[in-house]
């Protein structure tokens, strides 16, 4: 055999963000390697000094991006790698993960064991899976493919290939939505009041996908989120809380791998949601923890039948993992608040930690139930006056005192944003009451907007659900930054501006209820 | 709003082949459309002068790839466009597939009409999927995912979205095998010995995707293969035969699509692959098809109960669309022939033509039991008497006389192949019988060793099932042309060589037997 040596290609990086798909560019004139052989494959390993990745193969035909003696690699690619460029690397087959037997089990309808689901985690964390290979997974999981045993299992399994968080307390509170609801931005109110009563309540939020705020992109406007684990630790020591970006601490992140080839192909199987939301409060040392599922004709969870299967779920995957879970189902009939898109909610927010008389009540009296319910985790408050409490923080201005200490400490944000330029406002086409929103559309609308990417794009709602109106009457504003986001935030308003109107009031009509 | 020609890019070809996945480049700074707020969607959607393809966004921080006011395609995706460098074009997102909505249903388990599935496969061929969308797809449909009239409306569908060719005979026949075994090159003989006999056999084949030889790859080396539909018909009305490359005429696009997708994820699903082979030859113009079912432990059927099934479908199917279908279940227990890879099997298949007496037993009766029932079809052709026509034609030399004209008329290769340069004897490790040798391992090493895309490269087997070896006889040699595509298949080949050896000979020796 002839010496290794010749069979390397001199490293490169391309400059290409390929959005969580590691790619790797060789030239088709690539004397060591025949670069067709390797195309139709799902993936190549590629390694040098003992280190390995996998990825996509694309076949380059212009020595510009990458010469024959090259291998280029995609920015994400070429980070994981961790070469330096002009190292010398090798390109191998990929075998298919050992782990995707189990997936062909999984879609011939079998039940996995904890081991299969820890080897695929493993497998998904290592990146050995092609995007069509975990939507593959995941369809064979959607709707009722997962046993809740299966379901317990993945979330260890997620829970056990990335980091941990300790605080050192028995007592780690938090709150999470299921979603699906634009402008539910309670997190911002939950976290200052339930600090401010003295529970840990380390709140790590992720930034939104394909919603148009996340509450990290949202309380990015005041703060810093991207904060080292140790800054962490010292902030929410000291304020008891935070508000910060998920991201920087490892925590399941089979569970972002995931996420990031569900949302394009709008899969929401029950058993991932909740494996998915657990592994990660599980990761992020909770003890206690609330759930909230808007229910709703346009929400996620639709029927009361569906909310309670999945309520059943989250309580049997938490008990099993030592977690203690409640579940709140709650009115998702309608966005919350009346900003979507993170200027429009920070001010919503805002608005309520000043008892602003103008501050939207379902949004403050949403967030002080689910305060309240927070709250009662504490033994020494009474079943049922977690309410009051949290209403007395709110009232008193210690929310808002301590949501500006947690700002300070998380670091305020020196951008000054504005609502964007270009407006749009969208008016009733005749007079009526208002019936329906659909939640998924106004999203979609402020997402086109250009939310959250840019802080001041998304919709302002001036009317709610069983408001009055005359024709003409303003029902919300569009705002955008970037003409291109305006022209299609404009054009999908203008196809269903996703307000129904109709001659009656609503049969009910809900202010922030908990059902 | 500002005038429409300030929102375009100038459109730029990529040198990047994508592998049947259209990528739009963008770089970072573009002023016109955010890059990030369109990565996490599935697609986007590029347009100009009336027309409009969808594309995958990946972005870009290198101006010498693409320039911040220019829109790259990858190659296959400017193609599609079918712009010229320099033309203006715009960015929208791209709405997900109206047919999603089918493919969520049928993830649910429901059973979907004809007109959802046509539209499936419209929005498949127009490239409005993503390979996670058709993974996700397939997934869905596999195993008993589909009904027998779910899959004769996906045929239909499929057939429907591409051309048909319409040779104007009533009898045009067709043989196809459903793959997995190696070295089963009998169309290379079925067509000759066929077309001699006088009967229509105008044989389209595709090129390997991961196997180490399709006829299409093999035949290549005889004649050109890549022949435009006026020149097929001439040559097919001439000669009554044709072994050419089905790619050529668009038939049934979907399943090429498809099966880009299937190949990698290794998705064997009953449903798809009758849908896949029978919208081929419907789309074809065939009227009596012959299929070949393979049954053995290392084949993609391994039990009869199996074969039988996949029989019935395809029978059902068949009938529907009025296409005279007949299923043959053969040995599929070992490869067929001696040569794996383009010159091998074509060095055996030459050997049967010349009536060698060195010529592969197997693979000359297999292809004579073969022709001879599709020589059946003709109505003159007593039952039982086609393999005695089909032993006659081939004896007395007009099968290859018929060869030879067909590759005369195809356009003889100039190209002089010979076996690759490295070679490697992989020799038995113990005395003893053959008793078994795995299909799915010979094809690999095959394939590694750079078959189809080198010509000379592959195995070939110097001994068969049941046949008695002492240590150190060889089993098999390796050829390859490329260094690290030797090192590759050696590899493989050194940790499980694919040959089983035992004390005593194996139970039932086959030669080529159709059960």
């Amino acid at each position: 055999m002839a010496s290794s040596r010749r069979q390397t290609l001199t490293l490169r990086r391309v400059a290409i963000d390929t959005f969580r798909e590691n790619v790797a560019y060789l030239h088709r004139d690539c004397a060591l390697y025949r670069a067709e052989g390797f195309q139709a494959l799902a993936k190549v390993e590629i390694s040098g000094r003992g280190r390995r990745i996998l990825a996509v193969l694309n076949v380059v035909d212009d020595p510009q991006i990458i010469a024959p003696a090259e291998l280029g690699l995609s920015a994400q690619a070429f980070d994981q790698l961790g070469l330096a460029e002009g190292r010398p690397v090798r390109i191998a087959h990929a075998e298919p993960p050992t782990s995707l037997a189990a997936v062909h089990r999984k879609i011939a309808g079998e039940v996995l064991r904890h081991d299969e689901l820890a080897a695929l985690a493993r497998d998904i964390v290592d990146n050995r899976y092609s995007k069509m290979e975990m939507a593959a997974f995941l369809v064979a999981c959607s709707d009722n493919g997962l046993t809740r045993e299966e379901v317990l299992s993945l979330t260890r399994a997620m829970v056990e290939t990335g980091e941990r968080l300790d605080w050192g307390e028995p007592l780690v509170a938090d709150k999470h939505c299921i979603g699906g609801i634009p402008g539910n931005r309670t997190s911002m109110l939950v976290v200052p009041i339930v600090a401010a009563h003295g529970m840990l309540i380390p709140k790590t939020s992720s930034r939104a996908i394909t919603s148009p705020a996340g509450t990290a992109d949202t309380m990015e406007l005041l703060a810093r989120v991207e904060l080292s684990p140790k800054r962490l630790h010292e902030i929410v020591r000291r304020h008891r809380g935070c508000l910060a970006w998920g991201g920087t601490a490892r925590l399941a992140p089979v569970d972002d791998i995931l996420i990031s080839v569900e949302r394009p192909l709008s899969m929401d199987s029950r058993g991932q949601m909740v494996a998915s939301i657990l592994s990660k409060k599980v990761a992020a040392g909770s003890t206690h923890l609330l759930i909230d599922i808007p229910m709703g004709p346009t929400a996620k969870v639709r029927t009361m039948r569906e909310a309670v299967a999945l309520r059943k779920l989250f309580e049997f995957v938490g008990d099993r993992l030592g977690l203690h879970v409640e579940v709140i189902i709650t009115d998702g009939s309608q966005p919350i608040g009346r900003g979507i898109g993170p200027w429009f909610e920070v001010r919503d927010v805002m608005q309520v930690l000043h008892n602003d008389p103008d501050a939207p009540q379902d949004l403050r009296q949403k967030a002080l139930r689910l305060a309240g319910r927070v709250i009662e985790f504490d033994p020494d408050i009474r079943g049922g006056q977690g309410y009051t409490v949290a209403r007395d923080i709110l009232d008193s201005g210690r929310a808002l005192a301590k949501m500006q200490a947690i700002i300070q400490a998380q670091g305020p944000s020196q951008s000054e944003v504005e609502p964007g330029r270009l407006r749009r406002v969208v008016k009733a086409e005749r007079a009526g009451y208002v019936v329906a929103i659909d939640n998924l559309r106004m999203a979609q609308i402020a997402r086109m907007a250009g939310a959250p990417m840019d802080k001041g794009a998304g919709v302002d709602l001036h009317r709610k659900l069983g408001e009055r109106v005359k024709k003409g009457d303003a029902l919300y504003t569009i705002h955008a930054d970037f003409r291109s986001d305006f022209r299609f935030a404009v054009d999908l308003a203008e196809r269903d501006n996703g307000f129904r109107l109709g001659s009656e009031p609503p049969a009910q009509v809900d202010d922030g209820l908990v059902y």
